[in-house]
């Protein structure tokens, strides 16, 4: 069966090693190279089977992939994004250097597949969004659609991650001897880089919420679980209808009724959420509970949905939902 | 040497074990009996070392305990509570059935020491507080005495909990196969206990706040950490070293500069906590981070530092701070 | 698309769940009926996606289905073995009431795919081996063929099993708080069940070898470990080579030059295995370790592979490898 | 109140940080200094509460302490010991360079206290023995006193244990997120240093049994459970009695009935262990289940034991047991 060539750059971390997986089970792409500059010529194991050997960066032919991911290092990410471009392929870009909210865009879209599916489909470039962002952003879009958001009131978004998110990085504090039974806070005072891409989507919505966002450290390997807290403009009856509603349709989507659980979504390319109303205050507020695979939908998955779409694939190809 | 004898109704739960632990290690008191009717005979082995044999409730002499510490399920307690004061014993009761907010409290005081030690001293009974309130008033204090607290605004507290709390119960969401790498809310919508609790304590220090209160449950065993935001009546310039003023000598009250850990905490009976401005909003906020040992100063560890007091100890005997 | 009806009988418990989702996306079976007395009408999430509601075990036609998964519990399992037979459809057994060195077998063959793939293809009612035997056999049988084992030596076999292994139970040893930080053996004395059948296969394959099995509790959701030590009759040059001779063309039986790891086999239908030779004793040792997914190649997926060669499907048809 | 001032190269590991938190809550002893080159001028938070500030190796004076802990790497610890003599200290010395079976032990007495306390309460440097030596050497020695292990049979040693065994340095593949829901065998084929350590106490002990040890990798901070295997040279009625007799009036063994778990010994400085028959071999053979905490009787614990001899305290001053 012809398939189509697709690389990877930066592979040997936890998105780039979860990207050669889905690509190594996908009907319809084909693994032309996988980059680990550090890792050269080291053959690793797969999550959920198979391997993969990395090559250097410079050893690879970037006009030999029809579409690359580029899972680099923040920052280093954006002159490997213009060199594929040069040599001809598309790139969906895993970094932030090209996402909303933190610098240039360059008329990139931002790659949240169910609100920008259209630009996906014709870009030739896309900003695959953060973890967070994705986590967050979903469930509270068709509040901001709908301008039921108080104005100037402040959203609050309570979010832990597993360790995954930190990346697969020698670092003291992410051993398992200093994260296991343990949590606690990072990132904190509204400092979060995610923020940034959170505001500016809020601000595209033309909503003027104030956002504040703390991360947690979870001792899991892989999910996030957000809880956010929304001062309403005016009372909603039935909100998980309304948010049904608003995604209707869509395959990676689950508006549900019961609280989300990281272990509903683990490995899963999906958003699972659900919305609570908060009881006895003086004005009215909503409570939104949303999970994701960080891995996944937020960041290897996702990436794969929007290639798809780039390709002209089916959106769900080689996606377990 | 001399010791007092004490007893603990309801000793095979966590907090009775721990209790039951700390007891064994005092160097004034001697256990004259642990209670846990469906486990009459039986010798288990408590945490950091020593075992303990359970009695039937009915098979032990009130009386012959000089003070008794009722963890018994939630409802059953102030009956035996009851009949331990007819018998001539002081009580700390780890219940909810005497605490403010939840019903009668009779003039027992709210045994949240660090608020409430000349009361402690005196009292024949002591509610002792629930795990999630003291992880999130004694931060929440010194704001609410000083009038820092935005009028109408509303506190966010975020706290997330190890299995413990749940107790020590057989269900199924609780078996390891079901927790581990995972994490969830529950309880939600404003809708737990000790919310309650909470709402009462900040009423009775004159403050017209709302809370909204979250509740998680994490995969560890022990610890609560506690993520509070708080909108502000103005700006303070140096929150940490308020919060330090205002616990000046305290023993088990830690005023950090850092962001705490559950490890930090476990097996101590301190809260510990810290404070940070939220940066880039329009009214002033601060977050408050806590972390306790739920099953010390949030249960067993609180219990006995009150204890201590009601009984003419140092307040520090036997508790690792 | 044409499928092939099938049922679960003891669908809620962990086995059960991942037979319900392996059914749910294979691509040539449905699930006509999954049973779980207790939980008649509820509808739970599975792993990995999907949901499934249960029916009373009375409610359902079991001649509804081509092939009957029996998950129920050991000792009430062969009474339902011979209803759904008597109803016309096959059967394969999760339980040791028809396993070898477990009473009658009454001709009923003995699952264990790679060694019995004639018998299981004909069969009507196949038993399905037990997780450790799985885990230990398969490393095992090429040295018992060869005559490699010492005779009258003594074959140690130290296993280790994730939480799931006993079952979705309500046990106060089997809680988040009990086992998170804890590991024990357990079953010690050799007196664990899965012994006999260990035992009784080894006496089929001709060899005199004692058997000595220690199972431990891992805090692991799911995965087995074992490390089996063989005294060999005459050195061996390279084991390796000779495991992977036995399995040529095995596509769920992987023979590795490193040592073998937890993570790299679950969710996954294989047993993942190496030799590795024990330096310093007088007589020539061999030690053979060995990792399978307790749940997939330990239960619901060797189930499934059975099953597929009984309907004259693929034997890989819908397990992931 | 006097204290004896004792200091810590090497403090900013595993086992250092154990010792200093150890020193702080000693009757009788203070910290001199504690030394960490790569993390001089930091100050960290120990286990269990206090803090400690680490120095240059180079900036502390060794004579300014009666004893010093060496808690440096293998093969740059008897340099220091050589010098701390020099200065004056004594010296327990937690590496391997100086355990027999591992080179020149110069007359140094293997510091295993229940076997050698008369040579450690005379000695200038104590060699501290490994984790998993101490862990199966304690339950073995009763038995070749005896001359109970079959000549020429071999002991089975298979063990686990937690990460903090690998110490506290920056491998990706202790990483959380690589050692959670895994377990995997290390150091295979009789290969591991430890083992070299135990052979040589087995030779001194007079017994030509040969060893086979196996160590694994847990998903838990601290612990190690070794299962040992032992073919004997006739049978034993009571083997419980017989090791209880052995260790009679030892504050450190505990010789119990039921099988030992990891969470009935962190933190506390004591061997558990317990033994049981194998049924149904040919030859007699015995089964031992022990646990240690390998941060305290494995290292720290056993190191200070040492040292409150050779200081001539009482040998559990400061120690939970």
């Amino acid at each position: 069966m012809h398939t189509i060539p697709v690389g990877v750059l930066g592979a040997s971390g936890y998105a780039g090693r979860e990207l050669c997986a889905l690509i190594n089970r996908h009907p319809a792409l084909s693994l032309a190279f996988a980059t680990a500059n550090s890792q050269r010529g080291e053959t690793v194991t797969l999550p959920l089977g198979g391997s993969v050997t990395f090559q250097a960066t410079d050893d690879v032919q970037l006009s030999s992939a029809a579409l690359i991911f580029a899972a680099l290092p923040h920052g280093t990410s954006a002159e490997w994004v213009a060199r594929a471009r040069a040599a001809g392929a598309k790139v969906v870009d895993l970094s932030h250097d090209h996402r909303i909210g933190n610098g240039a865009s360059d008329g990139i879209p931002y790659g949240l597949t169910e609100l920008r599916r259209v630009q996906v489909r014709d870009a030739q470039v896309v900003a695959n969004p953060g973890c967070y962002p994705t986590s967050a952003l979903i469930p509270l879009i068709p509040l901001l659609e709908q301008g039921l958001v108080a104005p100037q009131g402040t959203v609050h978004i309570s979010s832990a991650s597993g360790v995954s998110g930190a990346g697969l990085t020698a670092r003291l504090d992410l051993l398992f001897g200093e994260v296991t039974e343990n949590f606690r806070a990072y990132g904190t005072g509204n400092a979060h880089r995610h923020l940034n891409e959170m505001r500016a989507l809020v601000g595209e919505l033309g909503a003027d919420a104030e956002l504040c966002f703390t991360p947690h450290l979870l001792p899991v390997a892989r999910g996030i679980l957000s809880t956010i807290t929304v001062p309403l403009a005016r009372p909603v009856d039935d909100a998980i209808a309304m948010l049904r509603a608003r995604y209707a349709g869509e395959r990676f989507i689950e508006v549900v009724d019961g609280l989300p659980e990281l272990r509903q979504v683990q490995h899963r390319n999906v958003v699972r959420f659900t919305a609570r109303p908060v009881a006895g205050t003086r004005t009215p507020m909503l409570q939104l509970f949303s999970a994701i695979d960080n891995l996944m939908k937020g960041a290897a998955g996702q990436a794969l949905q929007n290639a798809n779409l780039m390709l002209g694939l089916d959106e769900a190809a080689g996606l377990p939902a």
